[in-house]
C-alpha cells in the first residue's frame, strides 16, 4: 500500500558516514529497509569483497562513492589527482559489482543504484579530472544495466548536482551571497535540492513496485540538466 | 512514513477511461489521492477550462493525452493526420495549463505531469506525425517547467514506450510471437514495463517528498532510450 | 579535393530572404551549389508542392522555416499563437517532404536539412509555444531520418540558438550591454556563433563526402546545450 | 573557397598507424594540413610531452587513442583490464592537454578533437570496462571545452561506433553474415560509416570556418545514437 516498499530489504550502503550517506541511511530505514552501512572510503582494492562478505545477503547496493571535487585548472591537473579520484570513485564500482552480482544473479533479483554526478552530463570549468571519474561511472552504469537486465538485476544511476550535502555544499558555501546568486542564476529550481528529496527519489528507484529501469541515468540537479 | 504521500491531494486526470487512465486512477487512489477522472478525449477547445472548473482545486494535473499512433509512411502522412494528433495531444496541453496554472500559482504549489512518449526521443519508421505531436509535448514541458519553477509548480514528463496498455499494445499484439521477439531484441528490459510500474513511478514524481524536478523528461521504456 | 563538395548540387532553400536565408544562399553558392531560393513564408498549404514543382530536381532541401519567437507567459499563450507557429514552422515540414521525397527516393539519393532550434533541447521561460513548434520539428527529423535511411536520403537537423542573425538577434539587441552580459554568462563560447559558421557547418552536413547521419540533431549554439 | 580549409595547419595525430590513424592522415593531408603523425601507443606517461615537444607548433591535436575492446562479462572484468584501458585511452588525454594547451592558450587559438566512442552514450553488454574509459573521455571533453572556450581553443569529441576500421571491424567480422544482419537491425544507416566520412567530418570540425563548438560530443555511428 505504501508506495515505496522496502520492507525486509537488505541494503548495503558504502561511505555511510559522509556525503549522502547519513540521509540515505535515515530514509531507507524509515521506509522499512535494513541498512548495512559501511563507513569510510572504499579505495582499498580488497574493501568491496570484504564489505559484501560482511553484509551477507544484499538485495540493494547503494554504490555511494564520493570525494571532494578538486578545482584544478586543466593545465595543472596531474596524474596523481586523477588516480586519487579513480581509486575512490571508479575502481570500486566494478569491484563492488564482482562481489555482489553473483548472489543477485543467483537469486534472480537485485539492484545497484550508483550515486553519480551531473558534472558528467554538462561541462564546468576546473572539473576536468572529476568529470572524468564521474563520466566513467555513468557509462559503466549504462553498459552494466543492459548486461544485467536479463537477470532481473537493475543497475541505474542518479546524476546529482546542487543537492544539499556537507561534502559539496558546506554551510559556509551556502551562506555566501554569491553562491545564492549563482543558485538563482544557474539552477532553474532556485534552491538546492534537499538531501531528503534525493534520498526519497533514490528509494523510489529501489522499490519493488518499480523494477523497470535499465542502465538509466536520472539527473537530480534542480533542472541544471534535464536529460 | 509512506514514501509516496498523496493523502488529501486532489488529482485531475484526463482521458481517465483509456490508455493509462484506469491504472493511474487505481494507483493514485491507493496512495491516498482523491482522483477526479475526466473521461473522453480533450480535443474540444473548451474542454480543458470546463474540466478544471468542474474539478475545483487541482493539486496535481495528470495531463494524459493519447490517441492510437498512425503508421503512415512519411510520403503519405497528410495535414489531416497531423491536425488530428495535434487537436488531441498538443493543443490541449496549453489549454489545460491556462486553466489550472492560475490556481497553482496563487497557492504557490502544484504539479503537472505529462504522459508523453519516448518516440520523441528516438526515431522510428512510420511515426512522423505522431513523433511531431509527442516532440511538441516534451519541449513544452521543458520550457514550462523552467517558467513555473519559481512558483513552486513542478512541470515534468514521462516519456514512455513499451509500457503495457491496451491502447498501444493490445493483447493480440502481445500474443504475436514476432512482437515478443521484437521486445527481446529492442527493449533491454526484455519485457513490457507494467502499467503499475509506470503509474507508481508517476506517483513518486508527484509526491510531496520529491519536489525538485524542473521541466524534466523521464524515459520509461525498459531501456529503449535512457536519456 | 575541396572537402565540402557541392558542385552541381541543386539546393532548394525556403525563406531565402530572411533569417539564415541570405547567408545560406551565399555560402552554398560559394561552395559550388546551384541554390534555388524561395522567398517569403511557406505557410500556404499549397506552397511546398508548387515550390518543389518550380524547382525541378532538388538534391538538397534546406528546410529553413522561422518566425519571430513570441515571449508570451505560458498563462497567456493561446491557440492563435500556437496555430501561427505551427502553420509557419511545423505543417510545412511534412508538406515539403511529401513534395520532395518521391524524386529523392526515385534517384536513391537526397538530403533534407532542417534548421531547428536548441530551444527544443533546453527549456527557457516564456517560450512555451515556440518550443512546442521547435520540438515537433526535431522529433519529426529523428523519425523521418530513420524511415528514409534505406533510400540513401539523409534527413537531419541543426538545433541552433545564439547564432548571429537579424531575425532573432537584431543589432539593437546585440548592442544592449545586458545582452552582452547574458552571452558571457549563458553561452560558453562567449560570443554569438557567426552566421557563416552555421552555414558552413550546414554545408558540411550536405556534402557528398559525409552521407552517414540519420535523423541526427546537431546543436549549434556555442555550447548552450551540447547533446 | 574550399569549405574545409586546413592549409598550413600543423596537425598532431596520435596512434597514426592504427585504427583511424591512416585515414585521418590521408584526409587531413589532402585538405592542406601538415600532419605530424605519431606512431605507437601513448601509454607511457612521458610520451605526450615528448610528442608535443617533437611536433613543435600544434594548431590541431587529434587525440586519437584506441585499443581493442575487451568483451569480458562484468562479473569477470578486473582491475587489470580497466587499468590497461585507462593507461592507453584515459590518462593520455590530460597529459596531452598539459603538453599542448599552453602553446594554444598563448597563441589564443587551437583545437583538440578527441576520437571517442558512442559506447559511452548507449549501453552494450560485455563492455563495462571499455565504456568506463570512453565515458571518462567524453565527460572530460565537455568540461575542458567549457574551460578553454575563452582562450579560443575548441575542445570537442566524435563519439563513433560502426565506423569501418580494421581495429574494431576487421574484414573477417564484416564478412560474417550475422554481422551484416546485426548492422541492418541495429544501425539505421544500414551500413558501416566509411572511414573517410568520419575523417571528413572530423576535418570539418577542425576547419577555420567552423570555430563555434564548445565541449560538444558528436555521435558518428549511423544513427545508433543520435544525441
Amino acid at each position: 500500500m505504501a508506495g515505496i516498499d522496502l520492507k525486509g530489504k537488505r541494503v548495503m550502503l558504502t561511505q555511510a558516514d559522509t556525503f549522502m550517506g547519513p540521509v540515505l541511511q535515515e530514509v531507507f530505514t524509515e521506509l522499512g529497509a535494513e541498512v548495512i552501512g559501511m563507513g569510510g572510503p572504499v579505495n582499498d582494492p580488497e574493501a568491496p569483497a570484504s564489505m559484501v562478505s560482511e553484509a551477507g545477503q544484499v538485495d540493494i547496493l547503494l554504490a555511494h562513492l564520493a570525494v571532494p571535487a578538486p578545482q584544478t585548472p586543466v593545465t595543472e591537473a596531474d596524474d596523481n589527482e586523477l588516480a586519487h579520484l579513480f581509486e575512490h570513485m571508479v575502481y570500486p564500482l566494478p569491484r563492488l559489482a564482482r562481489a555482489v552480482l553473483p548472489q543477485m544473479i543467483e537469486r534472480g533479483s537485485g539492484r545497484i543504484l550508483v550515486f553519480g554526478s551531473a558534472s558528467a552530463l554538462r561541462g564546468m570549468k576546473r572539473t576536468s579530472s572529476y568529470s572524468m571519474a564521474r563520466g566513467a561511472q555513468l557509462a559503466w552504469v549504462q553498459a552494466v544495466g543492459v548486461e544485467m537486465a536479463r537477470h532481473n538485476v537493475q543497475v541505474n544511476a542518479i546524476a546529482q548536482n546542487f543537492v544539499d550535502n556537507p561534502t559539496y555544499f558546506p554551510q559556509e558555501v551556502q551562506d555566501n551571497p554569491k553562491f545564492q546568486e549563482r543558485l538563482k542564476r544557474e539552477v532553474p529550481l532556485g534552491r538546492l535540492v534537499s538531501a531528503r528529496e534525493d534520498a526519497m527519489f533514490a528509494a523510489s528507484l529501489c522499490s519493488d513496485g518499480i523494477s523497470c529501469f535499465v542502465g538509466q541515468v536520472f539527473p537530480v540537479c534542480g533542472g541544471w540538466v534535464t536529460r
